[in-house]
């Protein structure tokens, strides 16, 4: 691998995207990417006692799929990274405890799934691992009792309020494979802007995005034109708009090819999601779903994918504190 | 890099550990390894107005004193791993925003410090970085008040309960060196026996440290006679006392040079401390402050690090969910 720039990584021999997998809830079910879902479910239990308990089974069951998809057994798979939201990141251990692989624990809150797809190809391509498996998971219920306020109580959200996207996204990286390939990484840095709004996340985010995208093409030398697809992970609608914007005054137009899987996966209209979704799953399923069969179709041939995190909790708010915003982006090319 | 038996990764140009830096609270700085930490506090705030910001502060003044220590320009320093065990790794996020430095957060509960050093080595030997940092942390006051009780109702704590760690460790690995070196790294997997009370840690993660010592020595057809120190992260003395014992059922006798971070770091009798020490700091400072000085010092010359984590929280334990450990091991050598 060649290090460009001053944050890039590009790859001699780009690990291969196997297979991915996505399961949804029922409110994603009726989003305009249901079809693309592997499994979309009838409500945000799926049989368990607890919101918690579901996001873990959701996360199982999702990389259980991904691992059936690839044709790899899961004895050949060499170390599994993952993480989510909830604290200590309880549905990646919990999910994933009986897997029997060696496991990197992630946190980059909604970056947590390109995190894991930027170590997780670093691995393969560097000979540390053959096969790698990357995950994540979020839940509506289980996220907004943590971060916000208990779902019963029926709070109304501003404008400005995304929505957490209830599934999972998993995906097997192989050194052996035809692509799509990971062609080059770029892990961002903190960012904080000073932004407080929890209530405005893509906001808090937009300025994370916005760095770790000039910093790309700064490192490789692109222009937006070089892909087809540019993609952050949940922005949504005033993310999106802010990170557009910055972009052309940075002199980069961004506007003909870039989209925010926050705004992709809900229907703003119908569906009530305010400013979109957001959640690891989020970018997790929009991508296993919807832009990896893009690519295996070859629609879209060369796609960057950044996936955006606010790096903050419920308590650090209450303690007056801004939300520092994270994005790492990966190029995949067929 | 080459892969040895089913986890471990063996490095042919091994990175060096060039620089470790550890802060401490007051009960730490009252215990057996006082001078070897760089600085011990007066008080759990350190000026600020509360234990999580007191956190942040330290992981920070931390990570800035191992790289000035490094002598490697923090603009070299390529990729950052870190993270701690509050909520959404905060203490990680808010202490090294301002680093600006490409940031890979990651979370293993207390086995954070060594799966850093994992990942980070993974990236030197690769070519992927010249230098990483690899940080953790965390708090006594920060911690009981997130996963027990309110410091302020002064619970009875069992016999079997440990004392996490107030403080921070910090290393600058680096792909230009002398030694000590990272020769090889044997991640860990997801162990649960089904231990459910989260006051005897220990007990919960000892399976995981045995699983991870045995597969380390399967792997790389080494004795536990190899090393002049086997340390574990923070099993205490009950976690200690079922290792030893496990591991002589398995055919290896460490009895000898096997030790425990959280056995070392307070004094029994004096402290109060039960069954010894815990948290992510626990192996951070412990290593960064004494074993890489006896290691720099040629007083040991090859150690196998293994940290272990609890990935549970304090909502998993509600819900009656029993406690998964995971352990990551390092050989450090000469």
């Amino acid at each position: 691998m060649k290090r460009l720039g001053t944050q890039t990584i590009q790859f001699d021999n780009p690990p291969t995207i196997v297979s991915t997998a996505s399961i949804v809830g029922p409110k994603e079910a009726q989003g305009p990417l249901a079809k693309y879902f592997d499994q979309c479910l009838d409500d945000e239990f799926w049989g368990e006692k607890t919101w918690e308990k579901a996001e873990s089974k959701i996360i199982k069951e999702t990389v259980n799929m991904a691992v059936t998809k690839s044709g790899i057994a899961a004895t050949d798979i060499d170390y599994c990274f993952a993480g989510d939201l909830l604290n200590q990141c309880i549905s990646s251990s919990f999910g994933l405890r009986e897997l029997n692989i060696p496991f990197f624990g992630v946190f980059g809150a909604c970056s947590t799934f390109v995190e894991s797809l930027c170590l997780g190809s670093v691995f393969v391509e560097s000979g540390a691992a053959t096969n790698v498996l990357c995950a994540t998971s979020s839940h509506f219920c289980s996220a907004e009792k943590q971060f916000r306020f208990p779902l019963e109580l029926g709070n109304q959200r501003p404008q400005s309020a995304q929505w957490t996207v209830t599934g999972s996204g998993a995906a097997v990286v192989s050194a052996n494979g035809t692509g799509p390939f990971i062609t080059a990484i770029t892990p961002g840095k903190i960012v904080d802007m000073g932004i407080k709004d929890a209530n405005n996340m893509g906001a808090a985010m937009a300025p994370a995005a916005l760095d770790t995208l000039i910093t790309h093409f700064r490192d490789t030398g692109r222009k937006p034109s070089y892909y087809d697809a540019i993609i952050t992970g949940d922005l949504g609608y005033i993310g999106k708009e802010i990170v557009t914007e910055l972009a052309e005054t940075k002199g980069y137009n961004i506007k003909s090819n870039y989209n925010d899987c926050g705004v992709l996966i809900f229907d703003k209209e119908k569906q009530d999601t305010h400013s979109g979704g957001s959640g690891c799953a989020c970018v997790g399923t929009t991508f296993s779903g919807y832009f990896f069969k893009q690519l295996q179709e070859k629609k879209l041939n060369k796609i960057l994918l950044i996936a955006t995190g606010a790096l903050m909790n419920s308590m650090s708010s209450q303690q007056g504190e801004s939300i520092p915003g994270i994005a790492h982006a990966i190029s995949i090319e067929n």
